[in-house]
C-alpha cells in the first residue's frame, strides 16, 4: 500500500478508528491533527480535501482522497484478518458498521461531544439521546452475551468501529457497569489494539 | 447463492434497495411485506428476526439473518459488476454508502416520511432537516457534474443506495430541478434498474 496521510482530531472516536486501523495493518501513514473545535474543517484548504467538511480524511500519495471513518477503516484493514473471508460473516461485519453510524454514534458520540467538548448541561439535552444510546448499548450487550466479539469469536473491523465511542461512553453520561458483557468486550478490544483503558485518547506521536 | 427471504415494506427506500439488488443480481428471493405503519416491526415474531426492530431484514434458508439495508445490498451484489474490483474504487463506493446513511437518509427520507406517511405539516418540521437535505443534494450535484455515477463512469451499489430516496425527494419537499446533474443521474439509474420514473414504489409481485 502506498503511504497515506490521515487528517483527524485525536479526541474524535471516528478519527481514532482510522489511526488504530493503520497501526494494526502496519500501513505507512502520517497523521495531520485538525483543529475541529477551531473551525479548521470549514477552511478552504480543508474543504478542498473533503467538501463535506468532516474528519477523518485519508489522502493517498497521489492526491486521491477518501472520507467516512468506516470506509477508511475497511480500506486500511483490507487483507488483514480483521476482514472475514466468509461472505456472510463479512456482511454481518458490514451490518454492524452501518448500525454503528446510524444507531450508535448519533446518540453516544453526540452526548459525549455535547457534555465533554461543548459545555452542555445534561439536563438541557434531548432525553431521546440518552434513551436511544442506552438502547444501542443494550443491543450490543445482547449480542455479546453469547460471543466474544461483535461478529463471532474473532475480532473484526466492526469491533474497532464500535469500541471507539463505546469505551468513552461514560463521558456521555452512560454507565457501562449496567452492560457487563460490553464492558468485558471493551477490555478485550483495547487489549488487542494496545490501547490503555480509561484513557480518552491516544497520546504520543502517531507513527 | 441459497434462496433468501427479504422482509420489507414496499414504500420504504431502504427496503426497495434490497429488492432492486436481488433482481439485479438475479438472486432467488421471496418478499415478505411488513406493515411498518401498523407496528409489525415491534411484534415478538419480528423482533426475533431483528432485535433492532427495523426493516429490511434478509433471512437465509438456514435461518441466519442480516439487517441494515446497505449491508444486505452489498451481500446480494457481491460478484456482480456493481462492486468495483479496484480496492480504492471499492472504498469510494463504501464512502458513499456510509455517507448515505449518515448525511442523506436522516434528512431526505425523514422529511418524506413525516410529510407523506405521518401527515406532518411542513411548517412544523425542524428547518434543519430541509437545510441539511439540500446540502446533501448539493454534495451529490457537485460530484455528478463531472461523472456519470457516484463513483465514476460505471454504476455501483452506491448509486442504488442513493437513488432510493433521492428519486422521491420531491415527496419530502425538495425540488430536484435545482440539481440538474442529480436529476439526470436519477433517470440513468432508474433506467439501468428498470424502474419507472415518477413511480414512488415498485408495484406488482416481487419474484
Amino acid at each position: 500500500m502506498q503511504p497515506v496521510t490521515l487528517y483527524g482530531n485525536i479526541e474524535s472516536g471516528n478519527c481514532l478508528k482510522t489511526l488504530w486501523a493503520a497501526k494494526f495493518a502496519q500501513a505507512p501513514h502520517d497523521w495531520v491533527e485538525v483543529d475541529i473545535f477551531g473551525g479548521e474543517t470549514r477552511s478552504d484548504s480543508f474543504l478542498a480535501l473533503n467538501p463535506a467538511g468532516q474528519v477523518p480524511v485519508l489522502r493517498m500519495a497521489d492526491g486521491r482522497t477518501l472520507a467516512q471513518s468506516n470506509a477508511i477503516l475497511l480500506y486500511l484493514l483490507e487483507g488483514t484478518d480483521l476482514i472475514p473471508a466468509d461472505p456472510f460473516q463479512r456482511a454481518v461485519m458490514l451490518q454492524w458498521l452501518f448500525w454503528e453510524q446510524y444507531s450508535h454514534e448519533p446518540y453516544i458520540a453526540m452526548r459525549r461531544s455535547a457534555l465533554r467538548f461543548k459545555g452542555a448541561d445534561e439536563a438541557d439535552l434531548d432525553p431521546d439521546l440518552y434513551a436511544k444510546g442506552r438502547r444501542a448499548l443494550g443491543v450490543m450487550e445482547m449480542n455479546l452475551l453469547s460471543q466474544s466479539f461483535m461478529v463471532g469469536e474473532d475480532m473484526t473491523a466492526a469491533d474497532i468501529a464500535l469500541v471507539a465511542y463505546t469505551r468513552v461512553a461514560d463521558e456521555g453520561g452512560f454507565d457501562l457497569s449496567e452492560f457487563p458483557a460490553v464492558n468485558g468486550w471493551v477490555r478485550r478490544v483495547e487489549s488487542a489494539l494496545g490501547i490503555e483503558h480509561g484513557q480518552a485518547a491516544v497520546h504520543g506521536d502517531p507513527e
